[in-house]
């Protein structure tokens, strides 16, 4: 069977080569000398003289000849291929995390092939069975917020494909992690804020059920706790609604009466959404309510008041994980790495 | 030579398998039935029960198999991949149209292949070739504000490869094209600026060696023409700086007291440069100076005042452009289409 298998193989390859890419065989053809001459040059043997192999490299390229991948990664085993899943290649701080993954790779002559999960779990196995599929060498993700499974995670390390999660990673899967310390962030950020002199912080959340989200919740208790202030706490369970989330959490208390002084909230968009419900009701910030966001996105700059948020370096983030990754791959190394990327407060004019 | 080479892949081929992947062979012992019939019942056969088909089924997605692609992409002379060039994966309109791309790319399953020129020539040459040295299927392209040759577009063609510009499209290039009317969105929004009773109207441009910002320049002058008022151009030549000239041209215009009633710039990041050197100024938006900026990034709804500005439905684009390069591939069809997004004047409170 494998022999039939072969021959289907070396038949189709013939004829796709022939109609679409400049061949050993066209560029033997042109130099008018043999086919087997070409591909020794091509490949450095030292039979070849160095005029010839430089008379052959010259027209290779004037041809546009490229080496086949398939049969280079059917050699080398390899496809370099880097598969990349993410939950929105939209968001900034994604995308941002992708330019800074295919620099890396580029550089090392690897292409990187993306997939979203648009935060849908189901989608999330498809996408790592497509990479799976695709015999990537390494993948790099950052997790779906409706992951809660992680069977789909083990397919890789089971086929020895290395595997380095960034920010949002999966605690029950043995693989390399980028990440940010958010507890630590969350901790310094409300500190910051109780420094100030502000004794009512609220934390607008995500889920708890998302790891970095209940780490940010810890941080900010913790940090409440220890001068004997008060917890308030509004957490959203659903990922789809960021700024509305923000705005309806300081609609809630505005209609309450329970407007606190100031606010950390859980991401950028939270925090802009609750700027804008302030802003309607005639509170000043940060004169009557401080407000702190999570992640430095573009849009923070921008608004009015400029926001005071947590710079989380994605582009960095993503650097390091390719480095990581490529690393594993070079070396077939399944050490697994814990890389803290160092966050900074970024104060502006909402605090 | 070609038998050797098919069966350097055939054993290669198999030790990958082994190592890696789970194979029919490995059905097979599971089932303690031949690798044949569990081919064939895969392969859906009509000699095989159906009832043995279901059961070799349920068996192979229990044990995570999945067909061979390269195996797959040599019979079928295809990759299911599709290679994606744009010059920054991070700017807001590249990321939302590659979502786009990858949205109707993996319903038709499809993979994508993302590369960045960093709008630099050399580095889309060189994507380029990777592209046709993984044997994409196809090519959506929005290229580089450097490119001025376009003969690494043509290699798509020579090999039958079908490509589709999207935004930035190469015009002496027969390919498929998905583009705004650049022109007339232009045109049109001057004359609201007009139509407003702004008299002195200057355009903070692009490079106008770059097709699109050619076409907005025109728009602008055609308008200003029509209704007799001066034409104020400050174009600038280099890509990388974009708030940097928006701030700079208003500076010269505010240093020389020469500073018009409205700005029209090529971009949202230009016109927001314009707007901080204007309001440091003590000069009022839009009072004094109305701005109109181009794109509608998400920026643009959070500077104060908010930015009236012509939206580009990046991600609609991104779509339409992976439609119609999958109906090419699959129809192998050579068509040329050019196909226009409409946009709209979002008016906010600039103007």
């Amino acid at each position: 069977m494998l022999a039939t298998f072969a021959a289907t193989f070396a038949a189709t390859f013939a004829s796709t080569s022939q109609m679409r890419h400049t061949t050993i065989v066209d560029i033997a053809k042109k130099l008018k000398i043999s086919p087997s001459t070409v591909s020794r040059a091509l490949a450095n043997h030292p039979d070849v003289s160095d005029a010839t192999k430089e008379k052959i490299r010259k027209t290779a390229k004037a041809m546009f000849y490229l080496p086949n991948p398939i049969a280079k990664s059917l050699k080398s085993n390899r496809t370099s291929t880097i598969g990349v899943i993410v939950p929105e290649i939209e968001h900034y701080f994604f995308s941002s995390a992708i330019s800074g993954i295919e620099e890396v790779a580029s550089k090392s002559h690897y292409t990187i092939i993306v997939c979203q999960s648009n935060e849908n779990y189901e989608r999330e196995v498809e996408n790592a069975q497509l990479m799976i599929g695709h015999r990537v060498d390494g993948v790099i993700v950052s997790i779906s917020m409706t992951t809660r499974n992680a069977d789909h995670f083990r397919e890789f390390s089971k086929r020895r494909i290395p595997l380095v999660f960034f920010d949002r990673v999966c605690d029950d899967v043995e693989a390399s992690k980028v990440i940010i310390d958010d507890y630590q962030s969350a901790y310094d950020a409300v500190s910051f804020l109780i420094g100030r002199g502000r004794k009512r912080i609220a934390h607008f959340g995500g889920s708890p059920d998302v790891g970095i989200y209940e780490r940010r919740l810890q941080g900010y208790r913790d940090a409440v706790r220890k001068y004997g202030l008060p917890a308030i706490e509004n957490l959203m369970t659903s990922g789809d609604q960021y700024e509305a989330h923000g705005f309806n959490a300081a609609d809630a208390l505005l209609q309450n009466g329970a407007m606190p002084d100031a606010i950390f909230a859980v991401n950028d968009s939270v925090a802009i959404g609750a700027l804008q419900r302030i802003k309607t009701a005639g509170l000043k910030i940060p004169e009557d309510v401080a407000i702190i966001g999570f992640s430095n996105e573009k849009t923070t700059r921008f608004i009015d008041p400029p926001l005071t948020t947590v710079d989380q370096p994605s582009l960095e983030m993503g650097r390091k994980a390719a480095e990581i990754l490529i690393e594993a791959i070079e070396k077939r190394s399944s050490e697994v790495k814990t890389v803290f990327i160092p966050t900074q407060l970024v104060v502006r004019g909402s605090t």
